[in-house]
């Protein structure tokens, strides 16, 4: 019998998808898996790309990845999506994404939703571009709905990151683009042919004039109208352009440092976490503490030092 | 000389303002304060208010705010804004907040700002409630806006939890609404002296009917205009009732239980990771095992096993 491992180096999508879930479940079983597929990522391009609802990221998702097809590229395709606080399931993730894709053997799409604060998502996240990349994947493209730190947290591990706007979204949304504003290596204006996109386009040229200065990349600002499939074109080739300016300059090492740095800071909390948890020798303890905490006999700061105070080797 | 915790109970404010900047920002100084202000919490109710940008919250808290001191309460405000990526500025922070209350003793307000994945927010929210509780407050209110799930996490920890919408919304907006549906224990149909106030409500009311069934407690409908100082009061007297409902059935007893189990897992959080990072030996050695997995030499998941390995004792 292969190993989960083994079938998605031969390209078996059902071993693909399987290793993909226990990563999303932060299953311990797919750690040898992920060991040694590990040695065969690094080939593919990711991107990412971010922006607020109601931009048309879906559909842009959609043409985009057409052309890449057309260009002979491989794509894997990330979307993230907020997660609903208690039922834990994906909010949009029962969008009917991209059907035109989904008999073509050269994309696999995968929906995750984001799990709060445990930082699992990242972790995860980066686990899966691992696995779309050692699966031969050309490109890897995640895509988040930029309502959050950690939907964006998540594309800064991109090699290029896309920011999409439209015409006249409202101020206080606007206030919140300023933050992604930083993250983008490209930005698009979609929905383009709707009234307001020249001066969106020129808002956003100033706005970045005013940010830091990227001294040998100047991000170029895209109109498309996704729908009609305008534009496309002109930002897979600009992509490309930013892909062949990492490499000539070599940014493209420190770019694949941040995401090993950031997957490793993300594998570790996860694994800390899940491992002091255990240690407390299950739920019991926990309570008992708790308990006392709730009561006032003890403090909360306190009660953990009691529990480092087990788990970690003295220094 | 006191410590910040004397001065906290002796409500001297810049004690105060001192302590929650240690807090915020992880500070391990603050740590013995709050182990002896602990004893001293669990006296005020903790309200949270959330909903998507442009629902008038801060309009809203400002009128709520003033109803309170009204009856004589004193409040505790704890806005929470999502922060830049990269700068780590609060986007919305600099918005002037409530300048009516500016000078009112019996009003305290602070702003932050998310941080990220590090679960670092939480815990310090909760830190900043219990030292506002400590310092005297009658009603903490912690007001996030709900756009992902980071900020709507901070509100279950809240005694009364109350979603905000506007009629008019987008499509995907309400989508997303329906996420934070299941927190609500009252529901704001603010601006509803606008087109749809009416649908909206009735939409919530059917959405409400749908969600499952909270047995003793229906969640109320509140149509309020902040701005004109519509419907606060019978907001402000829905949350007594809710209070008085928590009371009565001792379901206060757990939403206080959750309470500090979410803050106890908060700081173990960030603690057990400070600790890690700390007993790595300083950044060097972190920076050569990047370095290995960055040359493929070694996988992230063995680094982190290594890692654990120096760290953790063995069970």
């Amino acid at each position: 019998m292969s190993t989960l491992a083994e079938r998605v180096l031969n390209k078996e999508i059902r071993g693909v998808a399987r290793l993909i879930t226990l990563l999303e479940n932060n299953s311990s079983e797919a750690t040898d898996d992920m060991k040694s597929l590990f040695a065969h990522t690094g080939k593919a391009f990711i991107i990412g790309m971010t922006g607020a609802p109601g931009a048309g990221k879906s559909t842009l998702v959609d043409k985009f990845t057409a052309e890449l097809r057309a260009r002979e590229l491989t794509v894997g395709i990330i979307a993230v999506d907020p997660t609903s606080p208690f039922t834990g399931g994906a909010i949009l993730g029962d969008r009917i994404r991209m059907q035109q894709h989904s008999t073509d053997d050269g994309v696999f799409i995968r929906s995750m939703a984001t799990r709060g604060t445990l930082g699992g998502l990242t972790a995860s996240t980066n686990g899966v571009v691992n696995v779309m990349d050692a699966y031969g994947k050309d490109i890897v493209l995640i895509e988040t709905v930029g309502v959050g730190q950690d939907e964006v947290e998540i594309v800064k591990t991109a090699h290029s990151t896309i920011v999409v706007t439209v015409p006249g979204l409202g101020d206080e949304i606007q206030a919140i683009k300023a933050g992604i504003l930083e993250i983008g290596d490209l930005f698009v204006v979609n929905k383009a042919d709707k009234e307001g996109a020249d001066e969106t386009a020129r808002e956003l040229e100033i706005m970045l004039s005013m940010s830091q200065e990227k001294l040998d990349w100047k991000p170029p600002i895209i109109k498309t109208v996704a729908t009609k499939d305008e534009g496309i074109k002109e930002l897979v080739d600009k992509v490309f352009e930013h892909k062949e300016y990492l490499e000539e300059s070599k940014n493209i090492v420190d770019k694949n440092r941040i995401q090993i740095e950031t997957h490793m800071k993300d594998v570790l909390r996860e694994e800390t976490i899940q491992r002091v948890f255990k240690a407390l020798g299950g739920e019991e303890e926990f309570e008992k503490l708790i308990h006392s905490v709730a009561e006032r006999k003890l403090d909360p700061y306190t009660a953990v030092e009691q529990i480092l105070e087990k788990v970690l080797k003295k220094k």
